[in-house]
């Protein structure tokens, strides 16, 4: 493995968000079981938060083979993450597999985007990680079956979807501010180097472009589960 | 793999017992890492679950290899797993550590004794899912440093992991009455023929006598706490 491209701190900032965001994901996803209607579905989402786990760990072990501290990676991103779960906390079951299944699919994309701009190693990474995703097929087609039932709900869980995402873009646009050295990597300009206030807006702008063009996916999303955009 | 012996309804129990325990302390270390002091630690949780849920999955396999239903052979179980946690709730991050290394503890060493009882295929799913534990040394060496810097807290914990064991005791006893084939198994008396209610005090006794002798591992336990018996 090389260092140097890697070492870079918009990677490691990249490499942080993404540790944490496994992290918490997989806390959440056990925390919603608590309203899952049956033993098998609760074993399923088990199996989801575990699969979060094991790239979290990956994540984390590349930090530290980066020799960065890997919870000091993860730290400034703590509370954006946080907060987008404390915003988004689901009241039912259907709210929380909807969750899942757009917070999955927008991370997914997330990293195809980023994967596309960062180093080699940083690239293979994700790779990986995203090999392993794309196992919540089981969530949208429980959302499709729910619908199918109580054609009702599909207003309610529209909404709530689009509120996911809103809440999502406005915790990304506060992190971006914050973390100029990622907002540089995900503007596709690479390591920054000079003056860190160098492009800041011209950043902001290309990172909000860059996450305008992620909900492209969600809305092939909301079609799979049966929800109108 | 042969299904013959497996299929003994004694050791489905067994299987959905094991399974339902596993996905049980699955959420509750995912639910008691809210209590870590650290972003590390609570990463470190997440590990130690993700390693249950594994072992739910491998124990879920053979009982669906069995051609038995797996979530109907956990059901049983669901109820008594679940007052042995809501009785023994954590009230802080310290009575968390104890309560999972006890109970990781208690959970390998009747691992052990049932693979004794079991056929070769359940002994041999066994000793592979318990040479995956044994990863929880790090929460004994919190324990005892938290007990170095504040040694007043020994007297608390140590009745904390009484309790436990008790209501361990309790609900497993419990179980051993409901489920006589499961008893009959544990008693180490193979699968039952003839009559269920033929022997079942013997069983029950012998039964109390096996779980009894589970609390010797548990004084062993309690000392790498650095806590009493």
């Amino acid at each position: 493995m090389t260092k140097g491209p890697s070492a870079d701190p918009g990677v490691i900032d990249l490499l942080g968000l993404l540790a944490y965001a496994e992290l918490g994901s997989f806390f959440r996803l056990a925390d919603d079981a608590g309203l899952a209607p049956s033993l098998r579905t609760r074993g399923q989402l088990a199996g989801l938060a575990a699969t979060e786990q094991n790239h979290y760990q990956a994540l984390r072990e590349r930090l530290v083979e980066l020799g960065v501290d890997p919870e000091e990676a993860m730290e400034p991103f703590v509370g954006p993450l946080d907060l987008w779960h404390e915003r988004t906390e689901p009241q039912s079951w259907l709210e929380s597999l909807v969750k899942t299944y757009v917070g999955d699919g927008i991370a997914g994309d997330f990293y195809r985007k980023v994967a596309e701009l960062a180093d080699a190693d940083t690239l293979a990474l994700v790779e990986d990680v995203l090999a392993e995703t794309e196992r919540a097929e089981f969530l949208a087609a429980q959302v499709r079956s729910a619908l199918a039932e109580n054609p009702k709900l599909a207003g309610r869980l529209s909404l709530w979807a689009r509120r996911l995402v809103g809440e999502a873009l406005s915790q990304a646009q506060a992190v971006a501010v914050d973390r100029p050295e990622l907002a540089s990597l995900l503007a596709g300009r690479g390591p920054r180097g000079g003056d860190p206030g160098d492009s800041g807006l011209d950043d902001l702008a290309a990172v909000s472009r860059m996450f305008a063009s992620l909900t492209e996916g969600h809305a092939e999303r909301l079609n799979a589960m049966g929800l109108a955009d």
